[in-house]
């Protein structure tokens, strides 16, 4: 059994590096802060004698050698970023969770068949640089490694010249190592499995997700001197965007449609300036491609009608999408099995959010464990898994893994 | 009579200073850019051997000396700030239209009976500092000085520290110099003159003014797992209230009511969190104090709608009250005179835009000139007026000053 209070004890070191104004964490991607974090990370796994590999974006390939090192290895992770209010627990839990796992096997004197391998991806968030899970979607070929080390922050700062700053720049060519199944453990940043009473989600897929940049140009004006019907209000028209797709949204009676408007910039704004400009990021999700599809349609429709009806000219660029994820059977299969074997209360579910799994299920088979956390608070530095919940995950993570490798 | 070509170099070689990238101006206040500017100004007027105070809150007073020293002088000038994308000649041109005036006067010998003086004002815009107008404000006895050289910018830099860093914090004792007139010369910053093809505004008075800082807490939230009907989206109610507000002053027949939401801030935003907070702040203006009162009210009862309809606390703060100006009648009498001497068209109007005569008024006699601006634009890097109508309206300028001096 793997030791609850030794990765409760993990959690809470982790989450002091960057700590937040409310008790979250703020450790955003290739920040000093991401690399005390990755740094504190080793340091744990060289006290196990682990080896480390680090890629050409940064992630980290941690081996645990197995009897027979030339299979491939059996893998776990997720990530060490956070959101700049964020949580203690989205992704580090995964990553702590893997490590926990290592630890109590060296405890036990454990040696797998398989080499195991615990996997930390570059810069999940996608909230300092867009888009998300971009470097574990580099390993897999979804992107090239010279579009990844291009993206920028807010400040122009590129991912290579960010990576490059903390040191973490590594020599494995992107691509390698090859895995031989990906088993990701995370909160399930929902309400469901609280709801429900239940302590483990089996996850099976996860919805598609487009992400899109808006620029409105208006004219920016006088504000007490320009009459209502002279303006061209680049705020104006993008506050109608908002206010039309948060009904249509709500007014979806299945429940799926998720619309949200996460950044809105007025450059050089000033408080007696009409707008001249605005830009404004959003994110479309559905659990089926073709409501995505329609979706996406009526965001352009109506972005086009509010263009208009305030003379303000719109530009919009799709600078991500990720289509809807069927995660392997095998994988389901062996986290069911550990769940219910450990009488643990479980569902099948869905994912809401992103994860490194999606990419890597691209290339290897993959599913995820979900744990509750409260109130389905994530990305707030309010999230919360209770140690309970976070131990079960730990251990039905364990036990997959362990079940893959008898195979 | 004026030097229009003189008038024109000075205002393209201020314009020159904090150049914008579309060919305006960016000089904010107690930036190096405006103390570069002010440093050009009292180049020129020493050249013209001027004396110069400085007052408490960085007004500058440049005197020019008239035949019984004793009487208090007949002042003219504006302000040398802008806005972040400003102009070239919102502020600027009563500042160097009042040096052409000296300019003017000294090359014909003329000493008038009471000293002349041109004023600097400091912060006009109320862009960096909020509110505006605040230095002849405080002046005018509206604000303490203490209040004033407390108010922050967008970084948490106060006034006092801003005007320390430019060594322009003045020992003339705030609220000295007595003035005996005041006439400001402007842009119109709108539309009316260009429209009815007239060259002069005899300015009666201003419209009233409000500002606001309002800031919407909801609750941060991951965008994939957080079903709409759950969340407490900062910015859906901050759009719906916009969005609400807009349309209302649209649909206002006397086409008075002015409503502008000039920033909008999303702090620590991501584009996969639902906003937890946003600032956002507010500009009503109308012709009419009862009209404004009506106003704000019609923006509380929005707000608080908009705040519940999201599940979303909302904080309003009224940080500036402007109530309806009216001019001093001798003075507006001198600038019609003027006008109708010299053949200039001219209208009599109320400004939309606050101005620092606005404060000047309330201690002293004081009426504006207004000369056109192209399509009426201003706070905008295309503000444009031309060489001839500026030179009319330093040309009134000049006159009614010599008037006012020899009632
Ligand atoms: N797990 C998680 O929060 N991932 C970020 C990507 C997304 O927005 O879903
Ligand atoms: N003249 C001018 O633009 N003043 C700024 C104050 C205002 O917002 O009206």
């Amino acid at each position: 059994s793997i030791n609850g209070e030794r990765l409760w004890n993990s959690l809470m070191a982790m989450a002091a590096i960057g700590p937040g104004p409310n008790g979250g964490s703020c450790r955003l991607a290739l920040t000093p802060e991401d690399s005390d974090g990755r740094l504190l990370l080793l340091d744990w796994c060289e006290a196990l004698g682990l080896t480390t590999q680090v890629d050409g974006v940064g992630n980290l390939f941690i081996r645990r050698e197995g009897r027979q090192p030339d299979l491939p290895p059996i893998a776990t992770g997720s990530h060490l970023d956070t959101q700049p209010n964020g949580g203690r627990f989205d992704g580090v839990l995964g990553v702590l969770a893997g490590l926990e796992v290592f630890r109590t096997l060296s405890e036990h004197d454990i040696t797998t068949t398989h080499p195991l391998m615990l996997v930390v991806w570059t810069n999940e968030e996608g909230s300092r640089f867009a888009p998300a899970m971009v470097a574990s979607g580099t390993w897999a070929g979804a992107f090239d490694t010279e579009y990844t080390l291009t993206r920028t922050d807010r400040d122009g700062i590129t991912f290579g010249q960010a990576l490059e700053a903390i040191g973490f720049t590594g020599d494995t060519p992107v691509g390698e190592p090859h895995l031989s199944h990906f088993i990701e453990l995370h909160i399930e940043q929902g309400p469901v499995l609280e709801a429900a009473g239940e302590s483990i989600g089996i996850v099976t897929g996860v919805q598609g997700m487009r992400w899109f940049d808006v620029v409105f140009t208006g004219q920016s004006a006088h504000a007490g001197t320009t009459p209502m019907a002279a303006r061209a209000d680049a705020l104006a028209a993008a506050a109608r965007l908002i206010d039309r797709l948060h009904h249509y949204a709500v007014a979806d009676e299945t429940g799926t449609t998720r619309i949200t408007f996460g950044t809105l910039d007025v450059p050089d704004s000033s408080r007696n300036v009409v707008p001249g400009q605005v830009r404004l990021s959003v994110d479309l999700r559905q659990t089926d491609d073709d409501a995505l599809d329609a979706l996406q349609q009526r965001f352009r429709t109506e972005l086009e009608a509010c263009g208009e009806a305030f003379g303000v000219q719109t530009h919009v660029e799709r600078i991500w999408a990720s289509p809807v994820t069927h995660f392997d059977p095998t994988c389901i299969a062996a986290i069911e099995q550990a769940a219910r074997a450990r009488h643990y209360r479980c569902r099948k579910m869905v994912s809401g959010a992103g994860h490194d799994a999606v990419y890597v299920s691209r290339r290897t088979p993959t599913a995820m464990i979900f744990v509750p956390c409260w109130k389905g608070l994530s990305h707030n530095e309010a999230e919360y898994a209770s140690p309970e919940h976070c131990a079960q995950g730990a251990q039905v993570l364990c036990d997959a893994l362990l079940s893959l490798d008898r195979c």
